[in-house]
């Protein structure tokens, strides 16, 4: 990661690019005023997988305040290299960097682990995982998930294998509402704009799924004067949808009509070659779903005569039929891929969920259940408090 | 109840109005084709107590089509003496009349009850309270609710003794969204022109209760350019509020700011003395919950020095320091109090719910569980596609 | 009109209403106080054509407040008999009642021409086109028109004829703006759920007519969640509704679509008989323009085999080919015609304009232009800041 | 600008990007159609000052299509040199690269002047002023004005200069609608949520100006749940913001509660040094108006004990008081300067607009008066109608 020069450069960025983000995270602002005072986290060893960007710096600092050791990993390809040197800086014991794939990963993972944590911060479950292979952490006693697929490995593959609590932070009503519904909603709308260049009102959208985030993201394009269909097999959802507005429809039907698809389902496959083909010439494909296997990218890929990139992010594909689809950052969540991600104060919300868990699990480890659980409802109800207070509504 | 022309008009008059509204209750129309099969009631006596007006009368005549045979009665002061005597031509046994207060009430309960019926459609949980004081009801083998507020009894001075299932048809999620969020949501703020015939841009409200039923409300003043406050004491609604847009703040804050007051919070003195006292002169209060309790109504008499009626369901109260309150439709619903309810399309759905939850029970009386109980599943998804037909969605 | 005790009912009956009304025309409280002051109209009688309603008598106070005498009739149909019973008690000579057909209120007109005013109020240039044919009004120096059609009229037939400055109020910005987009827009969606008790979310309108009117019923129908076509032959207004996100069309095209037509034209005969043969069974026709002629109303009894009334201004016709065809209040104005007309504070606003426009003529008539004229811009400009204070904006 | 090799990369990158554009901008292949049948600029030389940039490629691809010799040069600073590449390519006589400064600038206009054209098409009235000191332009017989700025200009210091007829486009209905209300409108709320990654749901932002622009700024921030105060000095504007559910203030009462203020006037120096000293610690500063002056940049500079860039088109002031200040873009239009403009849509509509205009300024020249004029009104139907079709609406 070359010269001493580059790396005080790096340093420096990321500094500053955490000052930025730290100045909007005001319910972790004054989480660590209060764990200044009361350090619950004395003593105390924290493993974390967490992608290592300016928000995450956040909570790091908060957890510090609180006596903390960390120790960090990212996900791969996720972590930015700035953002690591100047953790580095403040005595984070930071693993891993941009270039990693799968199998630094795991290295790293093991780095992690091998700082022997009482309290994990997990994300996809694969801190949690690693303990059944290794017997190093034995001080382990507890810890919190990020995600909702690590939850649900923790309820599948490693059921019954973690006798520790396990706050699933992702379950917390709300973070559907804060971070999913308006957050994801609204970065999906911006990063459509922004990859594109092209216009919304009287486009035709087709939102493929009416859960919390593609409720928001319907909404939003609606909002900016799209023409909007929604699909979605739950007919609960479906009529939600009409209530709202939305045209109500099935994929099939569809096909032809949409200029843009987008993914927002939580299932793969949800569009497949077949509909492709029969899509109109020069429609654009896009997901916001968290995993990119919801358009089959691969059959994409085998039935197209021709693909070229028109623009960052544009890869158009020419099928035999001379029709050309255009898939939007390679199928990857259009929000996080080619940009920022949610809003610096939507991630407040979950860092500060994660804060408050922890401490909780580190407090109550012995009384609370074994295994995956959800957000305590008073810290749920105390930081939307704290989120409401950092709004300042005054009499009106 | 007057000469024979006067009855006939009656009859006439209660048969267009019903013609009207049936035409658009269209679930019902397609269950009334379905039962005209299979006459899932035949030869089944259903006991009724629900507002005897024209969206009812749609769902005794599919009722009907199934085969059952049907008395029913409605609630004190709800009765339309029209559709009464429209429907008792077509051979339903009808009790009551628009007159009646609660002492009448009760007595039509037991009269509908005397007639030994195997199904019970409630509503406040009346007829079922009576099987407990009588022993003439031995068909019986189970039936619905309408209300929260009969569930509730269920659950609590009823608990244990009704020994029959009871489908709660109000806990539905489908109601709460289309009934709830949408109809109540329009209706009162129809309601709210209709009476005050004000504007809502730039004019100041406060919405006391976020929840299904608040939020409608809050959400379509803001769309009609009101400035909403938002009150509730539950933060996570709260900061959903706040996420929509909306002004959060608690009523001590705003009783100065706002113009009018609107309750929804399903708890009674929400509005007190203390707090009219300290609104600012002209404030108008008007009230959307169940109940009509929720503003102190007399309270305010109480404390007045003058009160008049200025228009039809506006009536200004003057304290004694001069400044006057204005109460809409005397704290009753202002949506049902002042016009016709909810929406034709959304009891639609409803009363569908209602058809076919009756028909559960009658079919699965024996194996489903005693007492309370949600709207089966299957139920919902069905009764959601049907109204989503309804909808005509061509591909746009 | 009876008996003295009726009578004095009546008078006390119309003394309310327009206390509750006056209570929130703050802009004319506010010209009130300052007339009390400057008295610009004394000894200046003023003749007046204009609705008897109450808030036409907060206009009359705040113009005898300024010293005027006044004499006023209303048009055909629309006078309150309360209030104007009400209004002869504060010394306004009051011609005409509820029941006066267009003989009547012709002689109505030479009963004010005859008080020989200094000033005209004109609704529809009757008073203006009076003076043609009498010479009494030796005294007239000009005046206001209230609408677009006399004004039309004063521009076509009686062109070079009225002598006089005549300030044309509905032409200014602000009523275009308060009282055509959102005040006819939010009360026409308030009519048609009053009468119809219909849903509004996922219904298919057509709304004919793009100008200020049509623009604020399409969107405020639209926030509520209908599925609105637009249809305007202008192609620039065209554009401008699908950039809002409506659907565009043609009505051809959408005769068979649309469940509800509501024409905003101002245009005669927009619908005709061949385009109601064509739409589907038990379509709504509504109109929101100010003439009852943009459906061919004459044309649909004609072809028409039946015809009842379904509910109040519900009326229900029955084609040859069976289909049924609803039209709302009987074609007139859907807000006006079955309810109080505009909110209180939109009419706040246009009357205040007329109040300065009186002023300003009763001053300036031997400099100002003959004949008809717009709104003096800084008459506008003082209007539109009186009404934002009435708004009382805070810091927020 | 380098080796045979890069520039060859230049060029594919340059085709490629104006491929994407082009497929987006509808009309103008409507257009490039008819062009080719009617040849309307045989023998006709054009030239051209507008942003070398993949939109622009699609207008002269048309122009081309009619027969049009064309040269070229940007505005300083917004030339794409890739696009500039590929557009040699294609015979276009192109002049000037992304780094050139005002002194270039005005040499490549003297060299687009020299090719002597026919007809300009000019942004901000340099060709047109360029004219006055040479005399090589003998053939000019009219053309085009894109901005407001240079029509402006036009009609001060170059009034009763330029002998020929001067289309400005800017002043066209449609472009102020599609361009500037929603394009601006829209991109700005996205640029700003790019750049900054914060939220819009409960921020306060403060809208300075409620034209076209401003309006569009304003309402969709409040579409996507901001707390929006407008100001505007204009009351009739400020009124219709209320209409719309804004709150209206003055800037100095909203000094210390907005958190966000955009600048949207039209107006230099809005945002002046007092202003900033006494806004909230933290407050972000954005431009969204044509010129940078509206806020006082050098007075924000001078001021200043230190800036830092934070993160890409984010520089943080701190001030003497120790308050730090948020400038974002420099005070460049944030939409513009950070991402890539207005849509594709919303410029195919504006270039089209030139296309006929320049087209028609070619034909009637001997006829139109000369100066500078509105964009003819049959032109204005003829885009309308065009952009309506290329949104295919089908029945609904």
């Amino acid at each position: 990661m070359g010269s001493p020069n580059m790396s005080k450069r790096l340093v420096e960025q990321g500094i500053k690019k955490i000052e930025w983000v730290w100045s909007h995270l005001r319910i972790l602002q004054q989480i660590e005023g209060e764990f200044l005072d009361s350090k619950p986290f004395d003593g105390i060893k924290i493993g974390i997988c967490l992608h290592v960007e300016p928000k995450t710096a956040g909570l790091l600092r908060v957890l510090q305040a609180g006596g903390a050791e960390i120790a960090i990993t990212g996900s791969p390809g996720t972590t930015q290299d700035d953002v690591a040197h100047a953790l580095k800086r403040t005595g984070v014991h930071v693993y891993g960097c941009k270039s990693d794939g799968r199998t630094e990963h795991l290295k790293n993972i093991q780095s992690v682990a091998q700082h022997d944590p009482h309290l994990f911060l997990d994300n996809g479950a694969d801190l949690f995982a690693s303990t059944l292979e290794k017997t190093f952490s034995t001080h382990l006693v507890g810890g919190t998930e990020e995600t909702t697929s690590g939850a649900n490995r923790l309820r599948s593959e490693l059921l019954g294998k973690i006798n520790v609590p396990v706050i699933v932070v992702n379950d917390s009503p709300l973070k559907r509402s804060v971070e999913n519904e308006h957050g994801v909603g609204q970065t999906v709308v911006e990063g459509f704009m922004r990859v594109t260049n092209l216009i919304i009102p009287a486009k035709r959208f087709v939102v493929l799924g009416y859960g919390a985030c593609g409720r928001g993201v319907a909404r939003y394009l609606k909002k900016f004067g799209g023409r909007v269909t929604v699909v979605d097999i739950d007919p609960i959802r479906a009529l939600e949808a009409a209530m709202d507005g939305m045209n109500v429809s099935t994929l099939e039907k569809v096909l032809k009509w949409g200029e843009v698809f987008i993914t927002v389902t939580g299932h793969p496959d949800v569009i497949q070659k077949e509909h492709m083909k029969r899509m109109s010439d020069g429609v654009v494909l896009c997901n916001a779903g968290h995993f990119s296997s919801e358009i089959d990218i691969n059959g994409l890929r085998e039935m197209s005569v021709k693909s070229q990139e028109l623009d960052r992010f544009i890869e158009e594909f020419t099928l035999g039929n001379g029709n050309t689809i255009v898939l939007l950052a390679k199928g990857e969540m259009v929000n996080l891929a080619t940009g920022k991600g949610n809003p610096a104060e939507t991630m407040d919300l979950g860092l500060a969920l994660q804060a408050y868990s922890l401490k909780r699990v580190r407090e109550d480890h012995e009384t609370l259940p074994k295994g995956p659980q959800p957000v305590p409802d008073d810290i749920n109800k105390i930081i939307a408090r704290q989120m409401l207070e950092t709004f300042s509504f005054g009499t009106s």
